[in-house]
C-alpha cells in the first residue's frame, strides 16, 4: 500500500508518493534519542555531572524544591501520555501500538517549539489508574500532553489531572483542535464578512474534538450552536445523553433543533465536521449564502472538498493535500512552550483564546484558500507562545 | 563550598577544583535533551513521521506486538527509576531532589554505552505502588535501572519487578556495585596470589550493596564470608534479623563468628566496606598477610587509604582521587547494553559474573595500584556488553 501525500492540487504541493517501505524504514529503531546538554569528557566532567558534584544540587533541591524547576530538565519536559484507546483513526490499539504516534508527537514538539518531550504510554485504560499513575511519576516532567484517549473517559481524565497536578495538562485532541478551528473560523468569517456572534454553527461529532470545539466557540461569543452526535442534535429533551453531552445540550441549540444534519444545516453559516460520519451534499446545499465548511475527518472528510466548494465560500479539511489544513501542530507546540516558559500551572480558556487569535493573526489578509498558516510557516509556535504568555494571569 | 576532585595523588591525576558555582551552572536547565533521529523538514517528512504514515506502523504493531521492539525507541530505552529514598549519601531526599542524580545516570548511559534513557522519579515509596506504577508505564521503555532505593525495600521492589515485567530490571546500587567489586577482587587476588575459594572475606554493611556483593561472591565460589551489619556479624543465632539478612546469615559465616570487625577481621584476607561506618586501623592490622581492603564508602572510606596501606597489599576505594576506584560506571552501561542488544528478558547471575570477568580481563596484568580499568578506558562497555550477550541462555 502507498500513501499519497501532497498530491498535486491547485498547485498547492508537488505530487509525492511515500511507500510503505520508506515509512517502515523511517520508523525503524524509533524516532527519538536522548542527548547530553554538555559533554562528559573526563573525570572532572564526571565529578560535576555525577558524584560528588551532583550531591550539592540534590541537597539544594531538597532544601528548596523550587530549584527543581531551574536545575533539572523536568520543568522543560512534556510527557506525551496515551492509553492507546483512540489512536488516529485506528481506535483502541493499545499502549505499544500507540507508541509510534506518541514518538511522532514528541518529534513535533521538538521540531516546532524546541521542547523536549518523552512518550509515556499506559498499560491501563482505567481513569482512576491513569490519574494515579501520572500523579506518582509527575516529578519527572513539567507538563502533560494527553493524546488519543477515547471519549468520554478523556474528559474525566483531563479534569482530574488538572485538579491533581500543579503543572499544565492539556488533551490535545480536544483543545489543540479547538484552538486551530477557532483560528480558522475567525479568518474564514473575515473572508465572508460575518461575525462570530451572528452565525449559526453546526458541529457534527460530540466526541473529544466536538465538545471542545463547541466549548471554545461558546467562549468566543458564538450564540447559535448545534452539536450533533450519531443520534442527532444534542438537545435537552433527549433522554439518551449524559455527562458532557447533556451539559452541552443545556448550553447550546437555543432553537431546540432536533434531527441530524438535514435539519441542522438549514440556513446554517458554518459546518464543522469532527466525526467520521459523512454528510450528504444535499444537506450542505441548504446552508446559508457564504457558507463555511470544515470537513476535518481524516483521511476521509465528511464531504469531499470539491463537493463542498459547490455550496460553500470557504472549505477546510484536516488533510495536507488540500488548501486550509486544520492541523493541531499549529497550536500545541506553542501552547506548551508558552505555558512552560511562563511557569503557568494551568492552561486556561483565556490562554487558548489567545493562542487562536495569534494563529489567525499570522494570516493578515485571509482568502478563501488561505485562512490558516501552514505548519512550516516560520514563527508560528513563537507567536502562539508569546500570546499564551501574555494571557497568563498572576497565580495561574 | 568547593569539592576537590582528582587532587594530586601518586601522580594519578592533576589537582582540579570545582566550585559550587561551576556545579550549579552545569546543572542549570538539566543535563538531558531529546532529539529527533531524522530531520522533519517538510510536509513529506511530516507525513512519514506523523499522520498519515505513522498509522501504518501503529497498525502493524497492533497486529504483531513484536514490531514494537524494532519500530519504536522503547526497546533501546532504559528507564532510570528512583523513589529518592537513598540518594548518594544524602538519604531520603524525595523524588524531585533525586532527579539531578538520575539525569546524571542517564548521561552516563549515553556517554559510556550509547544508550538512550530517561529518568522516572516516583512520588511514592510504597513497594506495591512502585511496582504497580512501573507495570502500567512499562510499554514506554525496554529496561529498568533501579537507583537509590533504600534497603530493605529495594530487594522486594526489584524481585517483584523482575517477576512482573518481561524486560531487564536491575538495581544498580546492588548489582552494579557487586559486579565491579567481583572484578576488582578477582584482580586483587591475582596480585596477592590467592584464590576466591580459599579466602576469608568480611563485608561491612548489610544494605543493598552489602547483600548483593555477598551474593555474587558466594556465586563465584567464596566459601568463608561474613557480613556485618550495625549490630555485628550476621549469624543464625541472632534473633534481630529478618528477610534478606536472615537468609544471608544461613548461607554465610560458616565458622559462626559473632561480634564486629574486631572479631571478624582476625586473619581475614579481604575486607569490603560498603557501609558508612568506620573500621579502626587496629582491626585491619589483624588481617592476614597479603590482605585486600576495599573501603568503598563515599566520600569517607571506612578506613583512610593511607592507613589501610600500612597493613594491606591492595587497597581500593570508591573515590576517583585514589588508585583503584570501584565505580559502578564500569558495569551498568555495558550490562544494560548487552541485555538490550541480546533482547534478554532477565539479567541473570551468569550475565553478572560474565560482566565481572570482562571488567577484570581489561587489566591483563594487575598490580597493587591497578586492579580495575578507569571509567574512561576505551571499550569497557563494549567488552562488558559482549560478555553479557555471550552469557545469555536461550529464552532468557
Amino acid at each position: 500500500m502507498t500513501v499519497s501525500t501532497d498530491t498535486t492540487h491547485d498547485g498547492l504541493a508537488q505530487a509525492q508518493t511515500v511507500t510503505e517501505e520508506q515509512i517502515f524504514a523511517a520508523h525503524e529503531g524509533g524516532k527519538l534519542r536522548v542527548e547530553l546538554t554538555d559533554p562528559l569528557e573526563d573525570r572532572r566532567d564526571l565529578s560535576i555531572a555525577y558524584t560528588p558534584g551532583v550531591a550539592q544540587v540534590s541537597r539544594a533541591i531538597a532544601k528548596d524544591p523550587a530549584l527543581a524547576k531551574t536545575h533539572t530538565w523536568a520543568a522543560r519536559l512534556v510527557a506525551v501520555v496515551s492509553d492507546g484507546t483512540a489512536v488516529l483513526g485506528l481506535g483502541d490499539i493499545g499502549a505499544s501500538a500507540s507508541l509510534p504516534v506518541m514518538e511522532g508527537k514528541s518529534a513535533l514538539f521538538k521540531r516546532f517549539a524546541g521542547l523536549d518531550s518523552i512518550p509515556i504510554v499506559l498499560d491501563t485504560t482505567d481513569p482512576d489508574e491513569i490519574v494515579e499513575t501520572l500523579v506518582r511519576i509527575a516529578p519527572s516532567f513539567g507538563a502533560v500532553n494527553l493524546e488519543d484517549i477515547s471519549a468520554p473517559r478523556c474528559f474525566e481524565v483531563e479534569r482530574r489531572l488538572i485538579e491533581a497536578l500543579d503543572i499544565p495538562v492539556m488533551h490535545d485532541d480536544q483543545h489543540g483542535t479547538a484552538i486551530v478551528v477557532l483560528a480558522a473560523l475567525t479568518n474564514a468569517l473575515k473572508v465572508v464578512g460575518k461575525e462570530l456572534e451572528d452565525v449559526r454553527v453546526v458541529i457534527s461529532g460530540a466526541g473529544s474534538a466536538g465538545i471542545a470545539v463547541a466549548e471554545i466557540l461558546l467562549a468566543s461569543g458564538v450564540h447559535d450552536l448545534i452539536v450533533i452526535d450519531s443520534k442527532g442534535a444534542l438537545h435537552t429533551e433527549r433522554d439518551d445523553i449524559r455527562h458532557m453531552k447533556f451539559d452541552m445540550a443545556q448550553r447550546s441549540n437555543p432553537r431546540g433543533v432536533s434531527g441530524g444534519t438535514e435539519a441542522a444545516l438549514q440556513g446554517a453559516d458554518v459546518f464543522i465536521g469532527v466525526s467520521s460520519s459523512q454528510v450528504p451534499e444535499a444537506h450542505v446545499a441548504e446552508m446559508a449564502e457564504g457558507a463555511i465548511v470544515f470537513a476535518l475527518s481524516n483521511p476521509d472528510p465528511e464531504i469531499a472538498p470539491e463537493a463542498a466548494r459547490r455550496h460553500a465560500a470557504v472549505v477546510a479539511t484536516g488533510r495536507s493535500d488540500f488548501p486550509n489544513q486544520i492541523n493541531n501542530v499549529l497550536a500545541f507546540p506553542g501552547v506548551f512552550r508558552g505555558a512552560l516558559d511562563a511557569g503557568a500551572r494551568r492552561i486556561t480558556t483565556e490562554m487558548k483564546l489567545a493562542a487562536a487569535r495569534a494563529i489567525a493573526d499570522l494570516v493578515p489578509e485571509p482568502e478563501a484558500e488561505l485562512i490558516v498558516p501552514n505548519p512550516f510557516t516560520p514563527g508560528v509556535a513563537e507567536a502562539v507562545a508569546a500570546a499564551v504568555i501574555s494571557a497568563v494571569e498572576p497565580g495561574e
